[in-house]
């Protein structure tokens, strides 16, 4: 990027600071604004934690952590923040009468040509958009937390959202190192939540039906199905899982998976004995009380994984 | 494992020769036996491939991939392959008349106390384990290919397998370092297949419905969901992502996921139009006479994300 594009993340929680290190990482400048002056405060530290574990992990193109943190303005107001922005990623309360009067504001003062993304990703764009002047430009972009770390994010246009600004919004998340995920239109849950969703209703009807403990389903994807889906996707996995690849792939297996689904039809109840059962596992594993410890393990655990999958990647 | 123990492998295609190595790493003394005089000849240079690969990553627990090839002997007939033999693991043709008739052997031959394991993926143990005599030590043990880099295994009891058999198995295959589901009963695609046959049903579904190309759901699994279900499973991995734990998770986003599985109760045709956009998709990635090379790469990136997972396991 010849020029710095200007990008304002609106709400300074932690995943509007990963947003703002995504965006100052890849070369735009950021202002970053809160209407909470308390949370903006406390800003600063998180965009410097976030950087730094990348900056250690050598994830920032070779600039420090420093770099990346100068190109972070925390803006006093809505008006300086979105003054002369290409993109505006907001990162508010998923509750829709905050979205609709957050989007309304965005709308009045951006200028006009600016991208309106949301990070929403419980709620359709269309539910927050639809009354607005510049509805055509508006359009929820659901990364996986933290963007900083993780590359997909999910394009989701309302049915009134021009082409041009999902095809804009997509151009300039590849330009700053994310994998965009350009949907047609919206639909519950988009892509990720909605496979998601679907391995965890399997997840749960197993245990709901007795086949195996919760530890034991967690083995299955951890230990058995994760990687190799960590280097591929579903479909690049079954293409390379059959000598014809895909075609030949479904004509070797198809029938089984159909024979699968036919049992998948009915969802379990997911609280009840069902519940109780898989939180019976998982606080026999960690105690309440230590999640946090397991979540800052993880998150750690995550960038060197991340670090390493994206070397494998420039070497291959 | 103070006593070597001793392991039959029937069948010396990839699969039976990564169990052979599997094994022998963990300790055991292996016969590996083929029918097929011709394969059983090829099988030591399967054999020291898998195990070299192992040693460069450094993967062999201190051992050499010599030392691993050593411990595997070829036998020249079943019954000195079955003779003494504690564990025996069946990998043959996926066919439901040759498994019978090849258990129906095992079981006539091998050690009373043995336990007949068979690697199949789409046969259920009581397909062909009915009739015999011994049918209460017989089951499923199904790996992930290669059960020597990827540690899940699939313990499937037939309805009169005993537990006790189920127990013996597993423990086996802790000792070895693989990592053990043990499954109560039966059930078509036991725990991975029936996971992994949700998300496909989903991402097909993605694509007939026309949200997103075939690539871009690729992208929404191997570069967002993937990465961190590598790390944790899909219990560990929402019991993370929410402050009181998997109960505070299901209470919050439970009724979304159930919203959007009123929408995946339905399955689309794997064929056809969906099949032929996938099929261009995958072929425009990688042309059909570069899929051995692709196989190839993605094994070795394999080796090289199971030690990276490996040190990290190790290290925390």
């Amino acid at each position: 990027m010849k020029q710095a594009t200007k990008t304002a993340i609106i709400g300074s929680g932690l995943i509007g600071c990963a947003w703002a290190v995504a965006f100052a990482r890849g070369g735009c400048t950021v202002a970053l604004y809160d209407q909470n002056t308390a949370a903006a405060g406390q800003a600063k530290d998180t965009l410097t934690n976030l950087a730094s574990e990348l900056e250690e992990a050598d994830m920032l193109n070779g600039q420090t952590a420093h770099d990346i943190v100068q190109r972070v303005g925390i803006a006093n107001t809505l008006e300086s923040a979105l003054s002369g922005a290409a993109h505006v990623q907001e990162n508010v309360p998923e509750k829709l009468d905050i979205k609709q009067q957050v989007f309304a504001q965005l709308d009045a003062t951006a200028p006009p040509d600016a991208i309106l993304a949301s990070s929403t990703s419980a709620l359709l764009p269309s539910a927050f958009t639809e009354h607005l002047t510049g509805r055509h430009r508006c359009l929820v972009a659901h990364p996986i937390n933290p963007p900083s770390l993780i590359p997909a994010v999910e394009i989701v246009p309302a049915p009134w959202t021009e082409p041009e600004a999902v095809e804009r919004c997509a151009a300039l998340m590849e330009r700053i190192g994310q994998k965009p995920i350009r949907m047609t239109r919206e639909i519950d849950g988009f892509i990720m939540n909605r496979l998601q969703g679907a391995l965890l209703q399997e997840a749960f009807r197993l245990v709901a039906d007795g086949i195996a403990s919760p530890k034991d389903v967690d083995t299955g994807l951890r230990d058995g199905l994760a990687p190799r889906w960590a280097l591929l996707g579903p479909f690049e996995t079954i293409d390379l899982n059959a000598p014809g690849g895909v075609r030949d792939y479904v004509a070797r297996y198809g029938a089984m998976f159909e024979t699968i689904a036919a049992g998948q039809r009915e969802t379990r109840d997911w609280t009840g004995d069902t519940l109780d059962r898989i939180e019976q596992s998982c606080r026999a594993m960690l105690p309440l009380d230590r999640i946090p410890q397991a979540q800052a393990e993880r998150d750690s655990r995550l960038v060197a994984l991340m670090k390493h999958l994206g070397q494998r990647k420039t070497n291959t």
